[in-house]
């Protein structure tokens, strides 16, 4: 492995440069506007693939591109695993909030600032470098891979979730390999073995045709967002329990062990909150913050709008009001099932006054792998190999729902390898990823592939 | 009167070309992008004042300038008449709901659509017109006449309240004359001799400092949005009461005669509920729908902002949500002391879990006139011959703040006598005056002021 880790090493500041360049294209899958961008994104990712010497299709779909790069000489003897990544990443906005432009990737120190640099683009690019590292070394990879890069992963996926069925055949593997998940520090690498599942909607409610005096008219009707206000507000009590009937029947209990395996990753809870910058926390009495945040269900405001939000005051009564919300749910709930059920109480305590509408957006699986399988067990020596410490096990508060898909389509088990530290603010202004953890995930990608093999 | 009123009716065609040309101008005293409107509509009307015959002279202030225009020749034994009105207007937002560009003044029939139109320059600009008519005719007023047009009526006329205590001598009247209320129809033409107050303030509630990866940190912290909603959410109770200890204490109750009074303007429940275009109607509990807008306060929340409102979604905790806010008050409530009141209910029920910060805007005094006093009958009169049908005495829901600043700088009682019909739409998309309105108010302002002279 030496002269493959050598490879790694010598050429870094090659790979750091490939970084930024990669994370430079504004591949916003959630904005119309990026749609050349998103197809530029998946044009640097296939030609970044083929000059490590990977056999690279970028396949036309729907929506974004889906790019599958294949190991050469695939050897049906040897088992194939499949890495999966994405290149659209999440808005920028609000821009004024970044300290440099979120695509003008910046250096300082140790870390790279630039949107999607964390998630996902860093995380998948260290692999396709590992790869190349064993394909130029001119050592023979003990299993075949695949990648499979796609282009609509923080918009629900959609057209992965057609290609997926079609292409099962042709995409079967002994396991996938997906890094978009965090770990708590460079010392506590992590094979994350949970993940929460999603479920998005916005919630609209109607109130008189149009922006109405507030003077002349105020008083003798509802007000759409005081309605809102008051329909949205009693979806979670003072305990930080959701306020839907049936909401909590499928979720699975923490067991002792787990609970204890939680304990282990270190956690302050007065540096906890100040690293999110809160005067307080909050979450569902009875569980740690680590629990709330990663086994726990939640019912999540992601934005309001209603009536006039311009400079100074607008006396109206407004027409309408409109939040998005998405819901994290554990295992085993199910989205479809959630969803329908916090419908039903939404029609139930929407007052007569206003007219409600739900818009649903997508939905994701929450995901639970058994961290004593071989393969797991296999994850966590590469893990320590590659970062020099013995990893943590974790659940991930966050959502990637493709793995519930290739558990289904693939029947493969997917194991999480991130290498996002705490500190990235993914999906939030200042995004970073750590060159240190970008290096060692390298590593750990190199040194995966012989434990895996045999595994 | 007849040679006055000929002059009126022979040059209709005229005015309504000078009313859509002086609604064109975008004069949105919210928008600082528009101060070179402000400054156009106020030199606007001070030409139009001198051309009716009028001594005009522009007054410079902080802020928007101040017309003011006298009749000439002013004689001391006569009494002095104020009249007052405002040529800035609301922001026109939102522009897709128009039909036609709100600063492009459009016929239709015998209704104008403009922004500002009816609130404020249609209804000011008939007493101008009307005192050109007079002046025209060669007949001789029975009283002299001070015009005073402001630019940030819908801002809170802070120029105006620096302006009014050091001008008082020069403004000295026996009573002011305003056209900015509602009448019920064109059959029903009104005396408006209560109006209610008004406070305005946003709130802001912060939460994390910066928005949040809701998969990562959701359900470890509060959601700034969900806490707004929350809180704002306690602030009206499911009776329509304002859940603000102290909020009633001074509100003067409805007599019978006055509820009666009332009662006499007609009114149909489906007619109004169609026409505000609401499933269903809402107010407190125990009062009609138009004590509900008229002699009611109320708690309105104008605008509610906060995370992500573009396409699509975005999966976060937002960092802060925020409110803009306006309480409707009725006599004898005080703007300061119900802040005061609101304020403290709002630090009581925020929770720990996000910062809480308050920013007052424009303040009003509700106002209350003895419609028995010889003014008031002698503008009823007018009312009368001028629209040719009996009279109403109403209660109106918006404010008009600078009514009490006359009441306590000039010592003048207030006569409000409005020309807007209930479907015109103000601080609403789509809003209109009608030329009938305009030309019954014409007439009413000609033979107010002999009835005013001999009260």
């Amino acid at each position: 492995m030496d002269s493959i880790l050598g490879y790694l090493a010598a050429n870094e500041a090659r790979f750091v440069d490939e970084l930024c360049a990669y994370a430079s294209i504004p591949s916003v899958s959630a904005q119309s506007q990026h749609a050349g961008d998103l197809r530029s994104s998946a044009d640097w990712i296939a030609r970044r693939c083929r000059s490590a010497g990977l056999v690279t299709v970028v396949h036309e779909t729907k929506g974004n591109p889906i790019v599958i790069a294949r190991t050469p000489n695939h050897d049906p003897k040897k088992p194939t695993f499949l890495v999966y990544g994405h290149y659209d990443v999440q808005p920028a906005e609000p821009f004024e909030l970044w300290t440099s432009p979120p695509f003008q990737p910046r250096r300082v120190g140790r870390d790279v600032f630039a949107r999607g640099v964390s998630d996902n683009k860093g995380q998948h690019l260290a692999h396709i470098i590992a790869t190349e590292a064993w394909l130029k070394s001119g050592k023979t990879l003990p299993c075949n891979l695949t990648f499979l890069i796609e282009g609509e992963e923080e918009v629900g996926s959609t057209a992965l979730y057609e290609f997926l069925p079609v292409q099962a055949a042709k995409l079967a593997c002994a396991a996938v390999v997906i890094s978009d998940s965090g770990i708590p520090s460079l010392k506590h690498p992590a094979l994350t073995y949970a993940l929460r599942g999603i479920a998005a909607f916005e919630i609209r409610l109607d109130g008189p045709s149009r922006d109405l005096h507030s003077g002349i008219y105020g008083g003798s009707l509802d007000n759409p967002a005081m309605a809102l206000c008051q329909l949205l507000g009693q979806m979670r009590d003072k305990k930080g329990r959701i306020n839907v009937p049936g909401y909590y029947d499928d979720v699975v209990k923490l067991s002792a062990y787990e609970r204890k395996q939680m304990a282990r990753v270190p956690f302050s809870e007065t540096k906890y909150r100040k690293f999110l910058g809160v005067p307080e926390l909050f979450g569902e009495v009875g569980f740690t913050p680590d629990e709330q945040r990663s086994a726990r269900p939640t019912f999540e405001i992601n934005g309001l709008t209603s009536g006039y939000q311009g400079e100074g005051s607008k006396t109206i009564v407004p027409a309408w009001a409109s939040a998005k919300v998405t819901l994290r749910l554990v295992p085993n709930q199910s989205p479809k099932k959630v969803i329908l059920a916090v419908k039903r109480q939404l029609q139930k305590l929407c007052p007569p006054t206003v007219k409600l509408t739900l818009k649903h957006g997508h939905g994701g699986e929450p995901y639970l792998v058994d961290p004593t399988s071989s393969l797991a067990q296999g994850a966590l020596r590469a893990l320590q190999k590659g970062f020099g410490h013995e990893p943590v096990l974790l659940r991930e508060g966050g959502s990637i729902p493709i793995v519930s898909a290739f558990k289904k389509h693939l029947r493969a088990e997917t194991l999480l390898l991130g290498m996002a530290l705490p500190d990235d603010n993914p999906h939030s202004p200042n995004e970073k990823f750590s060159l240190d953890a970008f290096a060692a995930g390298m590593r750990t990608s190199a040194l995966l592939w012989p434990e895996l093999a045999v595994a």
